[in-house]
């Protein structure tokens, strides 16, 4: 059995220490956590990557505190629309989803399509009736709202204003948070295989059917065993525009440059096109890395002998 | 005033010498000579790359011929769903459309995604919407209706083939083809800025709301002035999981190959994982490259000597 090793965000943004109540760091701390152990569990006994990224991804998902799945924030329509992607680093398939609606778990779509059709992007109405099709669990809308991400449109509705703008989103404890991020996993196998996914609800009062780096592979997802995954959170334009996700593994490939430069040297380009964010990557020694330019970003890892940790801030 | 050159292609496919009439044929290739001419004399004139390759792939947009705009092929819905990039390599900004019904030139509206939005890719009705807004020409959804391209999906649409399924397409002469491309330019202008534009139809008979290579920035389409501009096509889904475009800018950046044998270095690892198709790059002196592997690309260029070439076959 090879070094096994996991890491996962739940999104980059602007909190600042004390800007949330002990109770919510708390909070945070633990849906890490067990986000972090459904994947390690699947590598333990053995499982894929690919299982494993899925693994985490769905217990963020699943939480309202991550920006993904029930978590989401709203559109300029007052609707919940989400991307996700899955890669698979060992045979370089790969699975998406973008502006679904429906989907319970968004990675899980992803997975299926890498999985079961000849796509790779699947969009809207299409993309949920593929899901329905495979057995995945479909939900009504409304499952998907959350009152404090109610809240937070709210506010920012009327004002052209958006996550990713550089405005405040009040929260309701009273303080505000600039940025609202994504969630993703990257792991290493037993079987030396890596994987990287990514889901989000997008950025907050986002009009147009706008569709981030989330499901495009190469800019917010990508995963390759010959040198990393990635999985990214941020302003999504500047990832797309610096095909962020399949830099670090070219970096790596063409220029010999180790993970954690690769990841940081990356991650620079973005901030000096103007973006900000940050990522997770994971190389086939099980090395991993966590660069942001944000004030924070919620993240963890159990790393090749084990030790656990999770953080928020710098 | 530098070196001015630009390269088109109508779609890599299986058309074999003399499955097409000479009548046809001399159609083909007069269009292309017309789609060439469009962006060159906006080179000439001094004008930038970014609309040099919008005035060439929106002649191609207004041609039946061509699998993109009006000559868009027909989704399994029966309907014309098309995606469209753009980039400017000078400041790698870029936008990008999928899933549009009404707009009568994408590329158009990638270009003002490119310039007037915060966001790079919009989808369906969103990105209608926005179109509108910028003042570009909405159609009905009729307008894309082409006897022939029905004809083609008719014959198809109860047999879950599509056109990258490797099954025959039959056309109206008799003869047959197996792909149906996409259209694309990439220019270099006197300024020494690089643009490269991409538009498509999709496959014919495609489900789900699939989205291919084509609006995706680093996979179908790329610019960066530090090395090249590159416009691809052929089965969509190869081409992101290679992050095609992108892989050819970081073989001349990272490891400094030139364009040529980067871009065939690119394209081979598409055939290795069993994809087929070519692309068109255009390189900061003007060079060009064209390679595919398949049987036939719509292409033609005009190089930095003036020189004019339209082709079909190998």
């Amino acid at each position: 059995m090879g070094n096994i090793a996991i890491a996962i965000h739940g999104g980059a943004g602007t909190l600042m220490t004390g800007a949330v109540s002990p109770e919510r760091e708390k909070a945070y701390h633990e849906k890490l956590s067990e986000a972090l152990l459904a994947g390690y569990n699947v590598l333990k006994q053995g499982g894929s990557s690919v299982d494993a990224v899925e693994a985490s991804v769905r217990v963020m998902e699943d939480s309202p505190l991550f920006n993904a799945g029930k978590g989401s924030v709203f559109n300029a329509d007052g609707k919940n629309e989400m991307d996700a992607a899955i890669m698979n680093g060992k045979n370089l398939k790969a699975g998406a989803v973008a502006e679904v609606q429906t989907i319970r778990n968004p990675v899980s779509a992803a997975k299926a399509i890498m999985e079961k059709s000849k796509y790779l992007l699947l969009a809207s109405h299409g993309a949920e009736k593929f899901a329905k099709e495979c057995g995945l669990e479909i939900v009504d809308p409304s499952y998907f709202y959350d009152e404090e991400r109610h809240q937070q449109w709210l506010a920012t509705k009327d004002k052209d204003i958006n996550s990713w703008a550089g405005d405040s989103i009040p929260l309701p404890s009273g303080a505000s948070e600039k940025k609202l991020g994504t969630v993703g996993a990257v792991a290493l196998d037993s079987h030396g295989n890596l994987a990287a996914a990514t889901s989000t609800g997008g950025i907050n009062n986002k009009k147009f059917g706008r569709i981030g780096d989330c499901p495009i592979i190469g800019a917010g997802t990508y995963a390759n065993n010959k040198t990393c995954a990635v999985s990214c959170t941020g302003e999504g334009e500047f990832f797309i525009r610096n095909v962020v996700a399949y830099d670090i593994s070219v970096l790596m490939e063409y220029k010999n440059l180790p993970l954690a430069v690769a990841s940081t040297e990356a991650l620079k380009k973005v901030a000096q096109l103007g973006g900000e964010g940050g990522l997770i990557s994971i190389d086939s020694q099980g090395t991993i890395s966590t660069p942001f330019n944000t004030a924070s970003m919620f993240r963890g890892w159990i790393d090749t002998t084990g030790e656990k940790y999770t953080g928020i801030f710098r």
